[in-house]
């Protein structure tokens, strides 16, 4: 062993028993509230891919989409086809709002994914729920930002993770948060002209 | 309609409008370069979220692992039980390298991952091809950046999309890429002394 491979294996040793002492102080379970946010790519594709992960450890999930209901996504068709037992998929939003340009129905599809979603939160078979773009919801006022950080910190089941996706998160559900993300957008191609595709945007 | 509705909707219609104007200039489709990266979480698993959407979409794909093959991840299980006729799934590293504190075994390893990598981004029956950590791999230099870089622009077909993830992406890759997001870290519950949890972290 020559003399850098060996400063090498002597870095790493140091830093698996650093890491090795620290992961032992993180002893605790418990359901997290994960908030992804920001203006870039992945809020919700990660919050998907949590429910890959769910549905590979047989973790009964349940997904709420609270404003993507106009088109249809990969992900909800996904789930809806092969996906039935181990994922309940609730598509309660009927679009963006520039798309149905009604503020009362808006609210009113909001609100009942709300109610859709407590009874998913509530329920002790389900581990995993994904509040896919509530933050959207929450940002126009369709929900009351106080009723749904008081119901994830009160009456949300202890084991029970819920992952809440959309730009513009809330500052009151981001200091209720465990976890918190925010994808930043360096480079995005719409701006060369490049238009949504399969596969990568829905 | 009162006032208050009859201005959304106005409002609405402007934004629907001007959106509808922006997206008919985006026509091209081509395949992109897509990188995740950042300290924050969800680079891989929005990774693996856009595997899923191109799954929904019958579109053939590839997922090569360059770092994270010593732990069972649930996205591989998934893939390798379920869908074994739509996702190749090639899982190539040895752990993290601290894990096995054996830099010429990390090299080879990391080498052999990119030889699978470019025969899969050069088959003509994949579409997606995603690189899951392959950052960490050029971060070290166990894969050469300019070698990975040049190929992805010259040889890459023009309509595969190519996802690479990880933390510490090099600036040459950003510079080539045609959609990067850089996740960033706002809460972490590792501070708390919560552990990784599956579903959530694996």
């Amino acid at each position: 062993m020559d003399d850098t491979t060996a400063r090498h294996t002597e870095k790493m040793r140091r830093i698996k028993a650093a890491r090795d002492e620290m992961m032992k102080t993180k002893t605790e379970e418990k359901g997290l509230i994960i908030v992804n946010t920001g203006k870039g790519k992945g809020k919700s594709s990660a919050g998907f891919g949590m429910i890959m992960r769910c549905i590979a450890h047989q973790m009964p999930c349940a997904v709420v989409q609270f404003i993507k209901g106009a088109r249809a996504t990969g992900e909800a068709t996904f789930l809806r086809e092969r996906f039935v037992d181990e994922c309940r998929l609730f598509v309660t939003g009927e679009g963006f709002t520039w798309e149905t340009q009604d503020r009362d129905r808006d609210i009113a599809a909001a609100q009942n994914g709300w109610e859709i979603a407590k009874a998913q939160i509530l329920d002790p078979d389900i581990q995993f729920v994904l509040l896919d773009e509530i933050n959207i919801a929450l940002r126009n006022d369709y929900l009351d930002i106080d009723e749904v950080v008081d119901f994830l910190l009160t009456q949300k089941p202890h084991m029970t993770h819920v992952c809440l996706t959309g730009r513009n998160a809330k500052p009151e559900l981001i200091e209720a948060a465990d976890l918190v993300t925010e994808m930043t957008l360096l480079k995005h191609p719409f701006r060369d002209g490049v238009k949504a595709q399969k596969g990568v945007e829905f």
